[in-house]
């Protein structure tokens, strides 16, 4: 098995990240590896991951109490009914606090299985297989769990750390490129907010990564992994510099939030838009340098990222897309706060703007 | 304002718990003194709380926006419905993360309210002011919140510390008798599980704490607090030490649950007669010693405290008594988890029972 290990520390013990190709097939192996332990352990699985993978894993575990649950995965699928229905297998099978929930699927997957693992018996071993680019680089990391409501996404969660992440890049040839360009989203994210040399790497390599070239791609999923983990270990509960990790993304829940979780525009694309808006917002508040600003909406526009909000949106979507940005979760005030950039690897955290102001912006790139 | 103040400790930070009478009407310098800031504040309230309690809040928070919920107490109210319900108000009133929650009442009102809180956007500010005996000298302190399914109690929860415990002994005073007899058995079993001294004082003075004089009722409070908060501070997720505290209550769950939760039997009632079993239990298993058996027994008795499992149960009863017994969350294993006593402050807890064992056990007490 070739893999690269990444620990990630919290206030509640330390985990490891583990990336690699075929790891999947070694679960057996890996969970013996890792002191996982249990009597009875669920698969909570998205039922579009390739029944093989399943077969795979019955195989390596054939000794063991264990049960698969398919959910149908999507952002309305994702709230208190869903969890609440694996809490009702976990009720029904007895399983006591010592045994295990693995989820497998994307990041909606991993946010409701954990979610479900985090309130269970107050917490039940959880270990999240990502099998998305970018639930691989993101949402693997940092233990956020959460579901949506009509009122926005994830108001409902926890803090709750894994056990373990196994991150196999097999699972991403499966899936269709559009779901690739989500991912990468968050991985040009992270480089904007916390590390130029890894932007520089993304600038000349993000052709290769996008067409899940080894070992590349396995490179720009670990460094994503770092720097997501570098900010989380700083700040677990989120009261200061993970806020960082917003970026673009007061922008994005609202422009999702907006078109009701519709799958013409899915969480990534809504952050590559997000980001997009927070690049612009940025330069027009002079806050972020022209130069900057340059480099990395060519680096978009080379990708063929989505990156129009008229593609999705008109004029008369205004008023519902800055009721979301004002109930979003991270706001504490009746202003709107922003994470926005004064250059890369310089983000700011502590701007507020009027509502107003924003709806001017939005309105202008509605309209132009 | 005379109070005694408790600091606990956890992962997550450290708390303070004040004991004393008239707090209540001190809020606002309370919240001050202890640094509680929120621009809203959604006080979850049991409805039998006298409503001059209420006024008088209302009058000492007079600047802030502040939203009462009165809830109808009960374990079988005690469900997700219940807590969705909070968490419904505090999205429907835009409460971010920053703001507070208050619960006013007994265990239950506690527990829904922290659970609330913990889950809502990933955990919100939670300030509790236990109101009866039993809460303000257990549940109140090691953040454990959880609602009850139709499976058993509190199978769904998390632990969640709050960031300031009021218990203002004020309340107690509206209580009938029974609550008060309820949390006296808390209080001794904190006793017999770690304090002989405090055992011994309880053993003089018991007559005045349930008849509620100051100061030994404040002292009872406080030191019954105090045990609990060092064997949490110890192990604050119950991997090991902690078990302790379930002294009884293995048998006090099964006896609640198999009685439907009824009114016939509250959750401090069945406590006690769960620590009269666990006695009983571990004299017949040849753990404790003859002595205290007797002592503690000649106390249980001389309160007319209720002892008798054939008041509240028949023959027919036992199998769902033993079968609760087993869904009991705290069990790892097809063995039954008992904590029970050597001598007083000697408790152990790693001992395992086959189910038959038990119902022999409980049957004898059933029909001699």
């Amino acid at each position: 098995m070739k893999l690269i290990k990444l620990i990630v520390k919290s206030k509640n013990g330390k985990y490891p990240i583990l990336i690699g190709p075929n790891l999947i097939f070694n679960l057996s192996k890996i969970f013996k590896d890792n002191l996982i332990n249990f009597n009875k352990c669920l698969f909570v699985v998205d039922r579009n991951v390739p029944k093989n993978f399943l077969s795979k894993i019955k195989k390596s575990l054939n000794k063991k109490e264990i049960y698969f649950h398919l959910i149908r995965v999507s952002e309305k699928n994702k709230n208190l009914k869903t969890s609440n229905k694996i809490i009702e297998i976990l009720l029904d099978k007895n399983f006591s606090r010592q045994d295990s929930l693995v989820a497998i699927g994307g990041g909606i997957t991993g946010d409701i299985g954990a979610f479900a693992a985090s309130i269970f018996k107050r917490g039940l071993n959880f270990i999240n297989i990502p099998t998305t680019l970018l639930s691989q680089v993101d949402s693997s990391v940092g233990g956020k769990t959460g579901v949506n409501t009509k009122h926005g996404k994830n108001l409902i969660g926890t803090f709750y750390q894994p056990k373990l992440v196994i991150s196999d890049s097999n699972f991403l040839k499966t899936l269709p490129h559009r779901e690739i360009v989500c991912g990468y989203g968050e991985i040009l994210k992270h480089s904007l907010i916390a590390n130029k040399k890894f932007f520089k790497f993304l600038d000349i390599n993000s052709s290769d990564i996008l067409k899940l070239k080894s070992p590349k791609l396995e490179k720009a999923i670990f460094e994503s992994c770092k720097i997501k983990r570098d900010i989380v270990e700083k700040d677990e509960k989120e009261k200061n510099i993970r806020k960082i990790l917003n970026f673009g993304h007061t922008f994005a829940h609202a422009f999702e939030a907006s078109l009701g979780y519709s799958k013409k525009l899915n969480h990534g694309e809504a952050v590559i838009l997000g980001i997009n808006m927070a690049l612009k917002f940025s330069l027009i508040n002079k806050l972020l340098n022209k130069k900057d600003y340059y480099t990395v909406t060519k680096h978009l526009k080379n990708l063929n990222l989505p990156l129009d909000l008229k593609n999705y949106f008109k004029i008369k979507d205004l008023n519902k897309i800055i009721s979301f940005m004002e109930k979003d979760k991270k706001n504490n005030s009746k202003k709107i706060n922003l994470i926005l950039l004064k250059k890369i690897n310089y983000p700011t955290i502590d701007k507020f703007f009027d509502k107003s102001k924003i709806r001017t912006f939005l309105k202008k790139e509605l309209i132009n």
